[in-house]
């Protein structure tokens, strides 16, 4: 069933749609009055029948309502700034895969080096790819995509969470569920195509941050991300 | 270290590496005598000094070598036939994940449905892109892509390997550690754009497949691979 989100409140019952989505019900979708959508808001899943159409709004009445299957535990990915295109893939499969927020960091040897005003009009086109994932995968939220952040930040935020990891290729333990909570924060680094200096994964143990082997077979850093993301969803049984 | 496959034993403890591959040395990489790369034959990774370097041939003696590192299963991935950007995605990331085999099949609601004369064609550069994962990767073999079959090939293939799996949205099991074998042989299955019809889901489970669930969230095509691949390789130990 198509999937909306909302940003406001039902009134009696009714969602009114507008804009670029109500659009898209009745011109892309060809939808028709008495069709089903789903409308979600704040965490909740609403069904809804399709009242009126027309390009500038819709309303849809609610029919029954339940709260959206989301991951039991909230992943956010910590990733160091690849370049553009890989960071649009890694947001677009993030999100399918559950996360609940997604940073990029920047690091040392990070090849693409935007400014950070320069990297802030590029987070709205992220953004908007993290929505039209969340519609199409039956996410209830729609993950947020962050400004980009300092190494010496990341550490910080990771910190806070009830789990950090980072994947280190040259050293690092199994991912296992015994070291994930099954409710809870996780807070997952991965490096950008450089990987990570030493002195990095050095800085993360001592922060409390797990190091993570992904296997002996080197991953892209746009495949490392999916491939953690999946497992750590399979081992707290999200997957 | 730059890795190369060759198909011709050593002579003597010298590989000569030709074609593509010499030039890519001298040329590209800038590469000397007396550097080193891997030279895999075989499943055996050797460690080689480079002796001569001309655009037609390069000279490389062994120091040393080892059992290239693969991993303990042999998966081979079902795929139904996808547009074709997204297979030559799904093979690089396959590779990667270290999966053995990729075979396209031909399923009742692949949209992309070329004709196996045609798809024939597409299938060499579908090679080369293995062969670059798996260079890059650092694989011990170069993963086949299969031609395309038919489902119901395909389900006579996955019967003769130790387990398989079919991803299906509907229903079905977790991927679990215990239906999954340590060594051995797994099959898995997975649907294009459109997914499974149910009487192909049903003709799989009569076939001894077994139906996985990949979660709550709708999974792109190309997306649900490399998450199953990834998970089994952690519940096999390989990751």
């Amino acid at each position: 069933m198509p999937r909306f989100f909302s940003g406001d409140e039902p009134q009696n019952g009714v969602f009114t749609i507008t804009g670029e989505d109500s659009r898209h019900i009745g011109r892309s979708l060809r939808m028709a009055v008495g069709e089903e959508i789903t409308v979600c808001r704040s965490g909740i899943d609403y069904r809804c029948r399709l009242d009126k159409i027309s390009d500038g709004a819709v309303s849809a009445s609610i029919i029954s309502s339940e709260k959206s299957k989301e991951p039991s535990i909230e992943l956010t990915l910590f990733q160091a700034m690849p370049k553009l295109d890989k960071l649009e893939f890694i947001v677009q499969k993030s999100v399918e895969l559950g996360a609940k927020r997604i940073v990029p960091v920047m690091t040392k040897r990070c090849i693409s080096r935007p400014e950070k005003e320069q990297f802030e009009k590029k987070r709205e086109r992220l953004q908007k790819i993290s929505l039209e994932a969340a519609k199409q995968s039956g996410r209830g939220i729609i993950p947020e995509v962050s400004g980009m952040i300092s190494f010496e930040k990341c550490l910080e935020e990771i910190k806070s969470l009830d789990v950090g990891l980072m994947c280190y290729e040259n050293s690092g333990e199994r991912l296992k569920a015994d070291i994930l909570p099954k409710n809870g924060t996780v807070g997952l680094l991965i490096g950008s195509e450089g990987g990570f200096e030493p002195f990095e994964a050095e800085a993360a143990k001592n922060a409390g941050v797990r190091l993570i082997w992904l296997g002996d077979r080197i991953l892209r850093c746009e495949t490392a991300p999916i491939a953690a993301e999946a497992i750590i969803m399979n081992l707290t049984d999200n997957i």
